[in-house]
């Protein structure tokens, strides 16, 4: 099992969302549990020996990867997710898009003061998503360990957005 | 670690989504990581030594459980989300709410022929969401197995919807 492997499994889906844009469709390596294995794997393998206090997962696709990732590391786990969807107080951030703007929100008691936080999302493009939870990571007094995503789109130039942020992404296009 | 202490950890918040509903939080449970760990072993417990082809997942509460179970099962992850979120050919199927109606979707190339499947999701209430992804899976071709959900609201009756599927929910209020 590679990382070539893995890469190779990402199917190009055109116009999707809109005209234009080539989606990457994780969903054959979810299909297949080796792939799913190893993306998780890939994550844990980082984080071996740190101490991590919580994983933060970014909605809904890095519930995926987050999730298992914190089962496996033993660690809990924090959904970061649009407004409106979780239920008790929240504190949320909100960042730029082409066109307009979007939010993201976390609970209030989701970190305790200091804790080593890992951010995980499937993806990483032009950076916002990721930039708005580590900005609700680091409002709590917490402090952001790593960003992990299982692909970034460099071409996107999402790291610009991320400084003093660690990244690991194991495939990029 | 007892399926008592993890009852009690789920926090009720009055007034969610709307006036009069009492929204049973799990993110308690999330955060804390050996609730997080029994919750997604109590699901394994119950699949072990069975062949199992895949976890279909019920965005976006259920992706949590269920992608945690695929991992430690070594099994494929389904995604089965809203309308417009999964990038390749869908099939979908529509279910009642109390004021409208809703979708699920699922690609269709989530399953092969005669797979046996495991629906995941943190919640039955009325059971639509459910009975719609049940729907989705045997569309297909595929079998399911058992729903595994962490929480049933009794008092809602979703069972009612679910005849001849089993189901499987450690916490009932």
């Amino acid at each position: 099992m590679s990382i070539e492997l893995l890469k190779n499994a990402i199917r190009d889906v055109p116009d999707f969302p809109k005209p234009g844009i080539v989606f990457k469709d994780i969903t054959p390596v979810l299909h297949d549990p080796q792939l799913l294995r190893l993306s998780v794997d890939l994550f844990a393998e980082r984080h071996t020996g740190q101490h991590i206090d919580k994983i933060a997962v970014i909605d809904a696709r890095g519930f995926i990867f987050g999730s298992a990732l914190a089962y496996t590391l033993g660690v809990g786990l924090v959904p970061i997710r649009k407004p409106g969807k979780l239920p008790y107080k929240v504190i949320e951030e909100s960042y730029e898009l082409e066109y307009g703007t979007n939010t993201l929100a976390v609970h209030v008691d989701a970190f305790e003061e200091g804790d080593s936080v890992v951010i995980v999302d499937d993806l990483l493009a032009t950076g916002g998503t990721a930039q708005a939870a580590v900005a609700l990571v680091e409002r709590l007094g917490a402090n952001v360990r790593e960003l992990d995503v299982l692909v970034e789109l460099s071409f996107l130039n999402g790291r610009e957005k991320l400084e003093g942020v660690n990244v690991y992404s194991p495939i990029v296009f």
